[in-house]
């Protein structure tokens, strides 16, 4: 910081309508974001209703070098939203307004701050479909999904965030609004500083305002669960989707671990009488394609059993073995990974990532799901009995997390396929992106942010010059 | 250029394996792209067949500050490729591989000078599609198509070459190899530099092998040409469309004008007795939608006639008269714009762009074509009759671009909506882009480039540190 706190203090509460929160306790649990992680304590939570409100603080925070954390939901789970200790803490939660719905495209126009569910109700109730979809929709914020790049469980059908931003309006470190694109769907003219601004986490520019792109409500679907004594017959199961010309809307996968935890968290039954080493749950169009392969011998083949749900009901019953894992996880501790890996390689990568755990880390137990169809696998580590410390969890994590680095850098795959980067990953980084890729992203960071006041820290830290040729 | 030709010249000789032409009647000639506009010379042309034979043409680019002109098949519409005098012209053709086809995404790796049909054509052969396709596809490669995000007919359906790529190798201005994302459909380590490379037309790094997102081919579809009396009804036709859920292929429209210069050019009959102002062409699957929307009360009412072609040779005729257009116009000279509206606006713009033309600018035609179900329209000015000079007639455009680059703002449009800026449209863009994000593309362009060797004069010319503040 740079001058005087109360100082600083007092030009905050001089702008103009402008709510702050500086109790100490309300800070503490505000300075976290969902991994725990991070800081006890912050300098004071600030909650703008208007870009002109953002404006101000930015500059005042330029003024006297305060940090600033854009704070959405705080549901990520890469400590992207968590404090350092001091930082100012900037809340999108009041500008939460649904702006205009254009039925042409159709899109809608939103504040940041709008929760994802309320887009996705709005947009259902008029008669549209917003497919970006995951289990924390009724709290992550619309913004924070598009700074992460946040991708969920209907990406196999629809994309993530990025194929649903059409324009977006945000405030860079200096205080500029950046208005990229709007209502248009094709636009050619320069680089595309909205699609740098998706994924880049709050640490170019404080998203304020999106046109996301709806479409059409999705058509009647069946959901099938489905058991598989091998990783491998859940990957030829997705050959044998895509060569029956299946419209899928879902592929996930998870396995007994998972079942066996989310079951006792939600008191339901399970669905097989016999366990197996994984599960796939999937989500299609019914229509003549899928008549087909629902009596399809190969699926047979693949599937010890399989299960179909077309009622709500039922679907949703088998969907929340699936939605319910992280939630049945999260008591006591637990490490996340989120990966993705070419398809192709996936059933070796699971063998060798299965070998690596069995001969060096007889500690942890391993809960592996996600959006295998997309080749994204989230990787939950928890102490296998209760005779590890903490410590030596965590110590036993960062062990885990390099030997795995090296395995997905073996397979041409990403250390952080959904989640993004965050405090969590900053090390990682380094080792799977080369220097001249560092030195871009760093360079581009002091374009939109000279004074690096923009959630500093996160994604990377600050390299002095003589790191930038 | 700093210091002495011949040494550049020498040094160049001297990379292993490369091939160079000085002759200057074939440097005139490939010193132009499409647009014929640029110098009528470059210093010297490179063909690499390596990434490594890039990388030192470009460090010795670098030492002897030599511009270098990256060419794909040089079929732009902004002057994107042409040549400024002095420059090294940098042709992609010799490394045209298709290097791995993938089942499981599916996706192609390719290198960048593939010819666009050639990936077209494999993918088929495959049992796969690849979509990105227009008029120029026999000759465009497919690096230049994602240097320039080009668009094309089946947008509506599929997206251009952003939604396509799923990882790109480039070289940077200081010679080295970026090789970003991949075969993975989700990767959220830090800034996306292969989105910001995409569409950077040459100027931050030149593209040299791509990783193609395939798609199943596409259902068996019917076209549909359309005679209109008003826009309102051909947008009204697209918002009918969008209700009947009908799954569109292609939404195109063309002016009588463009029929009419078509039909004469490639000697085809009129498909209609009696002219009208406007035509659009649909393209779509054949299902239970489309055959209610070919029998609906509302398809009559808002076309005075409309044609359907089911067969092979039938659908192509009816292409004809939409991809033979800009050919036809090719005689004698040509203004070409190439925007962007909100679709609501479309009837309205296109109203007072006709009121414009008819008060401003009787000495111009205007020939209006394009992808008018992505809001994408091209604008084709040629002088009305023989008595308009060819200094006049340039005069009267530049006059009619800024007159319509305020109409555009004021809809909230684009300058350019595929063809990117190139040296064309610079002056416009100016002032369609806040200073900031001038600043901002500014400054990305001296990170990745920070001798301004790459395409210089392209997109921007260089601003002096003065006006970056």
């Amino acid at each position: 910081m740079n001058g005087n706190r109360t100082a600083f203090l007092q030009g905050l509460s001089k702008i103009p309508g402008l709510t702050l929160v500086t109790d100490s306790a309300e800070l503490k649990y505000l300075a976290k974001d969902r991994t725990g992680t991070g800081s006890e304590s912050a300098m004071v939570l600030a909650e703008p209703e208007s870009e002109k409100q953002i404006q101000s603080i930015v500059r005042l925070c330029r003024e006297f070098q305060v940090s600033i954390v854009p704070q959405g939901g705080r549901t990520g789970y890469a400590g992207g939203a968590s404090s350092s200790g001091n930082d100012l803490l900037l809340s999108l939660h009041r500008m939460n307004r649904i702006l205009e719905l254009n039925p042409y495209l159709p899109s809608l126009r939103a504040q940041a701050g709008c929760i994802t569910r309320s887009i996705q109700d709005y947009a259902r109730k008029e008669g549209y479909y917003f497919p970006v979809d995951f289990a924390s929709s009724g709290s992550s914020q619309i913004g924070g999904n598009a700074a992460t790049n946040a991708g969920g469980i209907r990406f196999i059908r629809y994309g993530g965030m990025r194929n649903h931003i059409l324009g977006m309006k945000a405030i860079t470190g200096t205080g500029e609004i950046l208005e990229t694109n709007g209502e248009i769907l094709k636009d050619n003219t320069g680089y595309n500083l909205k699609e740098l601004l998706i994924g880049s986490e709050g640490t170019l520019g404080i998203i304020t305002e999106l046109t996301l792109a709806l479409t059409a409500q999705p058509p009647e679907s069946v959901v099938l669960l489905c058991a598989h004594s091998t990783s491998g017959d859940v990957l030829e199961l997705l050959a044998h989707c895509r060569r029956s010309g299946l419209d899928l809307h879902a592929f996930e996968f998870f396995n007994q671990g998972c079942l066996q935890k989310v079951a006792e968290h939600l008191k339901l039954d399970l669905p097989f009488s016999n366990p197996v080493p994984y599960y796939s749950l999937l989500e299609f169009t019914l229509d003549n394609a899928s008549e087909e392969f629902l009596e399809s011998g190969e699926l047979f083949q693949l599937c010890f059993e399989a299960l179909p749900a077309s009622s709500d009901s039922g679907k949703k019953k088998f969907w929340s073995y699936r939605e319910g894992i992280s939630e049945s996880l999260s008591a006591g501790p637990v490490h996340k990974n989120d990966i993705s890996i070419p398809l192709a390689g996936i059933p070796s990568y699971l063998d060798q990532l299965q070998q690596l755990l069995e001969q060096r880390f007889t500690d942890l137990q391993s809960y592996l799901f996600g959006h295998i169809g997309d080749g994204n696998i989230h990787i939950n580590l928890k102490p296998a009995d209760g005779s590890l410390s903490t410590l030596d969890f965590h110590d036993q994590c960062r062990s885990f997390d390099q030997a795995n680095t090296e395995l997905i850098q073996s397979f041409h795959g990403s250390i952080s396929a959904e989640h993004g980067i965050g405090t969590l990953k900053k090390a990682a980084l380094l080792t799977v992106r080369s220097e001249t890729e560092i030195q871009l992203m760093q360079s581009i960071k002091a374009t939109f942010d000279p004074d690096w006041i923009l959630n500093p820290g996160k994604i990377f830290d600050r390299m002095q010059d003589s790191g930038i040729k």
